[in-house]
């Protein structure tokens, strides 16, 4: 019997084309689909929560597929991690109910993205931080951060990838700060829950929070920005190196199928 | 006039051979030659603290070499950043007194090697930390190690990769544990400190102490290998992504060169 299968995968973004297939290159939906063809011998298609953009990588993203499998999902959750390729991995892995859909079922996402900020470049960072040369003023970047907590109409930070309405529900967005092993700078983790985003809405946001901290744009610019819904009057987009989904939240759903 | 630079250097090993520079092959020597070469017109030799492998990081390496530069440290070190591509840069850089040479006046060493104990690879953690899958015993890991503290003969644990005496002093050895972000496992780190080191000896070391974490090995063992003082009787080396370099520690000399 064919059942759907629920899975979250972690990627290291780097080298792939983002998470949706395409004609031409490799992406992570493109490599679990070959993965689950090679264990199952059905070709599949994989649903995602996020289409996570070139380089930008995953902890929590969540996936659905359709496949019949006689053993157990311990069994199939193994064979998949042993064909997957280094840089994609399922965490973890159980039968759904049918219905199932990673992004059309899911509540909110979360986000995080982490900036170096350090003098002098970090080659063990380089695929996992956006490096940021001059001093961050964080008390401002936490201030400015405030202006997107809310619903509100984000227009200016980005394109929906669905729909027309640019409202999204922004749940919390929060600064954290660490210390990288043996090198001077700061790692500064920017935190972000929302029902969904925009067409790069996280980089956006990101990349006007680092010109506020730069001190080229005051925090209490951020609301006004919002308030223009132009997306030219908004920073360039931060880079993908830095932003990683981490999290897709569901309704506990009484549904669910175990074998 | 040609002046002896020193600098401290950050690596990620991942896609070197190693340190050393080599008839064929991308070594980080070999880059730093390169790099030297293209900013100054000269073909210079460059001298490090320690070879390390394939594979193996650093944070704090340390290198000499001498050119004649008749502009800033500062302008030499963010021309040399300038080039080196994206696995290395330099993280300090002065001039130095003659004689400086970062291996033979170095008086001690410190490596640190990361493992991720976590019952599925993190393809985010893929480059650095060796990951294992079965449950640790951090106790008797912590126990074992102190075995591997003091001047001892670690015949054991590696070749010596000039002269032919195998005795080494550890000053110091200890594991400190983090928990990664958004995944399960947790993160081991082991600091080690020593004068010197044997070839390998800290991913023999390492490769060990994980033996006596999954309880193949009893902690007392660890001191009872040593007195074998042979290489057949300790564990298979740790593999070189976990090890990165991360100071070389020198008394301060008063000869340095200002210009």
């Amino acid at each position: 019997m064919e059942l759907r299968y629920q899975a979250k995968v972690e990627y290291d973004g780097t080298d792939f084309l983002g998470f949706q297939i395409q004609a031409q290159g490799r992406t992570v939906q493109g490599e679990l689909e070959k993965a689950i063809e090679r264990i199952t011998q059905k070709r599949v298609r994989v649903l995602g929560a996020g289409r996570t953009d070139a380089g930008v990588h995953a902890t929590g993203q969540v996936i659905a597929f359709d496949v019949s499998w006689r053993h157990t999902d311990r069994e199939l959750h193994r064979a998949l991690n042993a064909v997957l390729p280094k840089d994609i991995a399922i965490r973890q892995l159980t039968t759904s109910y049918s219905a199932f859909h990673p992004r059309f079922d899911a509540e909110w996402r979360q986000y995080r993205y982490t900036i170096l900020n350090i003098s002098i470049r970090s080659p063990l960072w380089a695929r996992n931080a956006y490096q940021v040369a001059e001093p961050l003023d964080l008390g401002a970047m936490r201030e400015a951060s405030q202006s997107v907590v809310g619903s509100r109409d984000f227009a200016a930070f980005g394109k929906p990838t669905q729909g027309t309405s640019t409202v999204r529900h922004v749940m919390r967005a929060e600064w954290f700060v660490e210390q990288p092993k043996d090198i001077e700078g700061e790692l500064l983790f920017f935190e972000i829950r929302a029902n969904a985003f925009l067409y790069r809405m996280v980089r956006n946001i990101v990349g006007t929070l680092v010109r506020v901290g730069l001190g080229v744009q005051a925090p209490e610019e951020v609301a006004a920005l919002l308030e223009t819904k132009d997306r030219a009057a908004a920073g360039p987009p931060a880079p993908p190196c830095g932003l990683c989904l981490v999290k897709v939240g569901y309704t506990v759903n009484e549904q669910r199928v175990t074998k």
